[in-house]
C-alpha cells in the first residue's frame, strides 16, 4: 500500500502571478499577459505559462525529501493537460514514499474543479 | 538526418532571478537566497530553484511549434544533472522536427562550460 509521505502544495495562479513570470522568463506572449487580446483567442482569456503548473509539484517533491535542489539524476516527467488560468489554484499531489532509490512516483496538479492539468512521474536517483 | 528547427534559447541566470523566482514560487530555501549561508553548504554558494533551468527549454519548445501554450499532452521529462548557479549562462537545445506527432525530440539545458544541467526529452502529442 503506497504511503502519502509528501505534502500536496496548492498555489493560487493570479494575473499577478503571471506578469511576474513573464517578466522572469522574458516571454510576454499576448497569450499571456494581454486580457484583451487573450479574450479574443480561443481560450477566452489568459492562461498561464506552463512551468507556473509545474511549480507546486517541485515543492511539494523537495518538501517530501527534506531537500532544496533535487538529487542529480531524478527525473520528472510532466505532461501538460489543461491549460491554467488566473483564479485557478493548483495542487500538486506526489504519491509514493520518498528516498526509496529509483523509486516511481506518480505525482499530478489538478485544479479546484478537480481537472487535471498536469500529470506527472518522479524517479529517485539510484544511490547505491 | 535530424533537422534542427527549434532555436537554442538562453538565460543568464543571476541573483536577482533566483530572488525573482523565491518570490514567484514562495520558496526561500537559505540555500538559494542568503549568500552567506548558502557559501556555508556543500554547494559553497546559492544555486537556482530547479525549475530556472527549465524555463529556457520550455521556450525553445513554444518557439519552435510557434505556439505559447504546449499542446495538451505534450509530455516533457527532464533530468537534473547538476546545479546552476547565479551568472551561469543555461542554454536549452531541442533536436528534431517541430509538429511529427509522436516524436520524440531530444532536449538538453548545458551551462557555459559545457556542463549538461538538465537533460530532457519532449514527446509531442498524436494528432491523428
Amino acid at each position: 500500500m503506497p504511503h502519502q509521505e509528501f505534502p500536496p502544495i496548492s498555489d493560487v495562479v493570479t494575473q499577478a502571478t503571471i506578469d511576474a513570470y513573464a517578466e522572469l522568463s522574458g516571454d510576454y506572449n499576448p497569450l499571456h499577459v494581454d486580457e484583451v487580446a487573450a479574450a479574443a483567442s480561443e481560450f477566452g482569456g489568459t492562461i498561464a505559462h506552463g512551468p507556473i503548473a509545474f511549480q507546486a509539484l517541485f515543492r511539494s517533491l523537495t518538501a517530501g525529501l527534506g531537500t532544496t535542489a533535487l538529487p542529480p539524476g531524478t527525473t520528472v516527467r510532466v505532461t501538460y493537460r489543461a491549460p491554467v488560468r488566473p483564479g485557478d489554484t493548483v495542487t500538486a499531489t506526489v504519491a509514493g514514499r520518498p528516498e526509496e532509490p529509483g523509486d516511481g512516483l506518480a505525482a499530478a496538479c489538478v485544479d479546484q474543479r478537480g481537472t487535471t492539468v498536469l500529470s506527472g512521474h518522479v524517479t529517485l536517483p539510484d544511490r547505491g
